[in-house]
């Protein structure tokens, strides 16, 4: 074997999507396809490295990140290791590398040994999961924006960001605050928003979705009723009404007033 | 020809993405390939068609949305008709459908003829852009939120989101703003925030993309000197400086303060 010879090291992040191995990017495809290695997160559906050429070496780096601290650090050398090595490698994130991600830190640790970088994005399960189950983040006359923000602070506290959204017309995305939820309900009922529509996607987009729409007062019977867990998205905001099992709701609870 | 014989009406709402064609997932041209018509806006790539199977019916309507203010209904009111006489309709919009896309509006109509709909999420250019242009949206310890804003709004003002945005930490992105961007400026710097590093993409993800960096109060000399015009996304956050080209930026400013 020829060591180290016509070596272009090169950094990719690709975002793989929400978790259908159909939604990401034919750009994504095309990288994966070039890719001498492969580091990927236990949110990237596995279907995804099936368009790997035959050489490629597929390290599985999403196990390790939930059991050791200095595992980003570990992320960080193995890419610079692997570029150095072999060349192409694609660092393959569930949703977009950029969105919670921790894609920045990623290639801001690259760029220090003037490895060249790029970035593909992928389909955010903030805009994606929303999508499939026909949630307009926005609609005319209901909502002009919409906020995403984590569940999940480096401190463990609820984010500064959903003190001041609780107070706008924004639909709020919040990724990764599963655990935060009964804290979340309580800041939007504290603040008089209880009957705002909300909804949580769990395994959005594969064969085991589950949703629970609802309420804010009324949103923890459903997601009980329905047997959610992690990980799982919330949405809250006036265009969760536009969902389709809403209105059936709606007229449930009509008919219990009566 | 056979008339009307097992036609099953459906309509598909397809997010094709920023602009460079490989940014459309392999889940949209998997429903492209089967659609009978297609109905595709100006911001849609033609690349994209080519997809298509040979009898597809492939419809521009995005010129005539230019021209005509009942053109949301007349849009409407063709994929009714299309889905009816023909089968699948595929609506292939740029970004996502649902991200000012008035994906809603369109499902609300065809869900009065009982006819059978879809959504297949795109990249939208919120988060694909400054992806490619390696713009964090979110940053450990600097942002723990994006909020993605129209400067379009149906009156012509300035949206009541980017007057509560101005007083967080998420990461602004607005959309269709270019026109507003002296208002956000003297916005931001009312509230003084001028030193806030913002961005701007021109054409993102084309061969013809354009872009300018600097804080809230350069801006514009920015936008003059790299001949920015519209369409342009507008991104304002402290992650705008972990774009490559805003240290050299930096050292300019620094050189001419000493």
């Amino acid at each position: 074997m020829q060591q180290n010879k016509h070596i272009e090291p090169k950094v990719t992040l690709v975002g793989a999507g929400p978790g259908d191995p159909d939604l990401i990017t034919l750009k994504g495809i095309k990288a994966i396809q070039g890719a001498d290695v492969i580091l990927y997160d236990a949110l990237v559906n596995k279907e995804i490295l099936e368009h790997t050429k035959s050489t490629c070496t597929k390290i599985y780096v999403g196990k390790r990140a939930e059991r050791l601290s200095t595992s980003q650090d570990y992320i960080n050398k193995l890419m610079v290791d692997y570029a150095l090595t072999y060349g192409h490698v694609v660092r393959l994130k569930g949703g977009d590398p950029f969105v919670f991600g921790r894609g920045g830190e990623e290639l801001d640790y690259i760029r220090q040994f003037d490895i060249p970088t790029a970035v593909i994005p992928g389909i955010s399960s903030s805009v994606g999961l929303t999508g499939l189950q026909q949630i307009p983040l926005t609609y005319r006359g209901i909502s002009e924006s919409f906020w995403v923000i984590t569940g999940s602070t480096s401190d463990g506290r609820l984010s500064d960001d959903l003190y001041k959204a609780v107070h706008t017309n924004a639909t709020v995305v919040v990724l990764m605050g599963y655990s935060k939820l009964q804290q979340i309900i309580a800041l939007y009922q504290e603040n008089g928003r209880g009957e705002l529509p909300i909804a949580l996607i769990q395994n959005g987009s594969l064969p085991t979705e589950r949703v629970a729409v609802g309420t804010v007062d009324t949103i923890l019977a459903e997601v009980h009723k329905n047997l959610l867990g992690v990980p799982a998205i919330i949405i809250l905001g006036e265009v969760v009404s536009k969902h389709q099992s809403f209105n059936r709701l709606r007229n449930e609870i009509q008919l219990l007033e009566i």
